[in-house]
């Protein structure tokens, strides 16, 4: 994990936010490659829901809703994290990870658990006395609940249905930690799916597989994902699971039954039925919700494709994730044909085809291929000189170090099949 | 605008946020149409600027930042938005918005300006006694004057360089309004480029007339697009303009020069200085901004591409930015070969190239076509019973009208090319 941290702050894939301030705690910007990478995996999740499937449609809430939302969804009385603070040396632990009543830093007594509220609050409004309290979403999804009414009425969409969203939440963790696996703001990206109750079981099934699928189209190493089960449920849930990497939950798939519309109809008064079109049967809608966390998932990948051989790191990427796709060289700097031809490859890649790509004329040619395994990125292409005689390049491959000779002529079909 | 308006809940471009509590002034959510053209946007946005341009890197940073960023900035002490009050009918009003000092509703007299805080507030931390204060970001820029030094340390970028993102800022706007136009959640786009001192002057020109190109290959109507300069400036600018649609501000064009590096240098204490590699100059680079609103470019756009015709209301959108490119319907749908025909064709568009496409078989042609107008479909397919014969189907121009007859085989190309 250090390893990762290092590389992630080195190459530009994370910082700690406002570090020339001495840092903020659970708070961590994304760099350069870093939100490359991140808004490929937030593509591609947004294109398999609502391309790949059918009957999905996304929408995008904001971040502050009413807050007799949070009223309704239980959070301002129960989104709570019981603490126990040490009577010796006054550190605070999650009573939930504790072993026993004493302290695992010093062996001192522990208090008893209590409660605090970990939704963030702000006030809305210009005058002091007139200001009202609103929160920071503690969960993305409730923004979805509270679209399902106007999802329906203004799309032709049926039951059953989905309504996908990716988007911030915040929390005011107690031990925000672990890099960017806990943190105070953070990104969730969630399926609610709604279906008649006689169907729910059906669908919690499918939805368990196809998301389990889903990861591990990009993961390399299958056995380090697993489902979860667990044991201890809401009264409303007849099971849920969690998609694990190395036993660390990256996604919850929930059976939410009617239990968030239900409330949202009872707080708000408003009817949250649907009426079905053939059988006029009216019903509150069940619910099985997957919900990830995307920066988790950022980290599980990274944790995922780091290896370690003996000349070099590597990333082992997932192509369709990789911050750039190709790099560029032009084997020396000081030949103008060469960079000139290189430059016309490189420029092609990006403008015409629209494969992010980089550039590198540094260093020799071993120096550059260390810069970009570290990154990632799955492709190195090399303008030498027999370029100039025969126009070819050489190719070479990230994960097998393999290089071939590929016309320049056989660029675009091989990359874009590479690429589908 | 109360079309648009009325447009965007009916077809699901935007809903007002909450709606079933009552709403909550100055949030607004996207639907299914709304955020495809959102991402749609953001994407041109992001490719053009980092794709399209050399030297220009993204980043992603939190919402959230240490509270000294905010003192730093200047926020906490000047950003404000001074108000005056109705003696009389207690009304409220932006003082920079008065003619006079007699009230606009009822002529009575008005209080003198008085200042307010509009940066929203929040608390870290899960203990009461021991929370610290902190803000919601009053403008997405900080973000990136932070991680200046990060980015530079971690990539191999030289000035002149840029530093592009996308990403939300919150304010407790007096008089939140104009539907998405004045929100208290909004998303803005920003450029900060980074440039020698001596260069100023030329970039700031360079990025003002190519921000305005990038607004104008999206808009029809190129006379609602302007400049606005400003006369007032604050101490450190030389010139400031605004891009406008129809008079309202879409894009800031700001001279920042040394000001937010200098202030976050001094109090950070941290070195902000670049070294040139060549001449070994040191200096803090100066800064063009441009910043822009998300939301109002997508309600702008929305503006600009709503056309009332005499039989059907249609929004000329760029096929860049529409919701789904291509409509596909069969002729009719109690023929199965037809619905079969139709389902291979939307199958392949969406699976195999990836073209946001929707299907439709209700009622007739007539009221498909007034259908996707409605919500800026630049193609509607037709599979009709000529198509059983020779494979050909109708492509159908929303701005046109005009329908022509094309191969099946032909399509893959007609589609791509048009969406180059």
């Amino acid at each position: 994990m250090e390893k990762i941290v290092s590389l992630c702050k080195r190459r530009g894939f994370v910082y700690p936010n406002s570090e020339i301030y001495g840092g903020l705690q659970g708070f961590y910007d994304y760099g350069p490659l870093g939100v490359e990478m991140k808004n490929n995996l937030k593509r591609l999740w947004w294109k398999w829901f609502t391309m790949e499937h059918e009957n999905i449609v996304g929408i995008d809430g904001t971040i502050i809703d009413h807050p007799r939302v949070w009223e309704a969804s239980g959070h301002t009385q129960s989104f709570v994290d019981p603490l126990s603070e040490c009577k010796k040396c006054h550190h605070r632990f999650k009573s939930d990870d504790l072993q026993s009543n004493l302290c695992p830093d010093c062996g001192g007594e522990l208090t008893e658990p209590k409660n605090f509220d970990i939704l963030m609050g702000t006030e809305l409004g210009v005058i002091e006395g007139e200001k009202t309290k609103a929160y920071l979403r503690g969960e993305a999804c409730q923004t979805i609940y509270l679209n399902y009414k106007n999802v329906l009425d203004s799309t032709r969409i049926k039951v059953p249905f989905g309504i996908v969203q990716i988007g911030k939440a915040f929390r005011n963790e107690v031990t925000p930690g672990n890099f960017i696996f806990r943190q105070r703001e953070f990104e969730q990206w969630d399926l609610q799916w709604f279906t008649h109750p006689s169907q729910m079981d059906k669908w919690f099934e499918f939805w368990k597989e196809e998301r389990m699928k889903w990861y591990q189209s990009l993961f390399n190493d299958h056995s380090r994902l697993s489902f979860y089960k667990h044991e201890k449920l809401v009264h409303y849930a007849k099971k849920a699971f969690d998609i694990q990497f190395d036993g660390k939950e990256m996604e919850g798939i929930h059976w939410r039954q009617d239990w968030d519309l239900g409330r949202h109809s009872q707080y708000s008064g408003q009817q949250l039925d649907y009426t079905d079109p053939e059988t006029k049967e009216k019903y509150i809608p069940w619910i099985v919700e997957t919900s990830g966390g995307v920066d988790r998932t950022f980290l599980f990948l990274l944790m995922d494709a780091y290896i370690e051989e003996k000349d070099r790191i590597v990333l082992k990427l997932h192509p369709k994730i990789a911050p750039y796709k190709v790099a560029v060289f032009p084997l020396v700097k000081n030949k103008p044909e060469l960079v000139a031809k290189a430059q016309e490859i490189y420029k092609h890649l990006k403008l015409d085809l629209s494969i992010p790509s980089v550039w590198d004329d540094r260093g020799n040619i071993g120096k550059r291929y260390y810069s970009q395994d570290e990154i990632g990125t799955p492709w190195c292409i090399t303008i030498d000189y027999q370029t100039l005689e025969d126009n070819t390049v050489t190719v070479r491959d990230r994960d097998t170090a393999i290089q071939n000779r590929i016309a320049i002529s056989q660029l675009d079909s091989y990359f874009t099949d590479k690429l589908k």
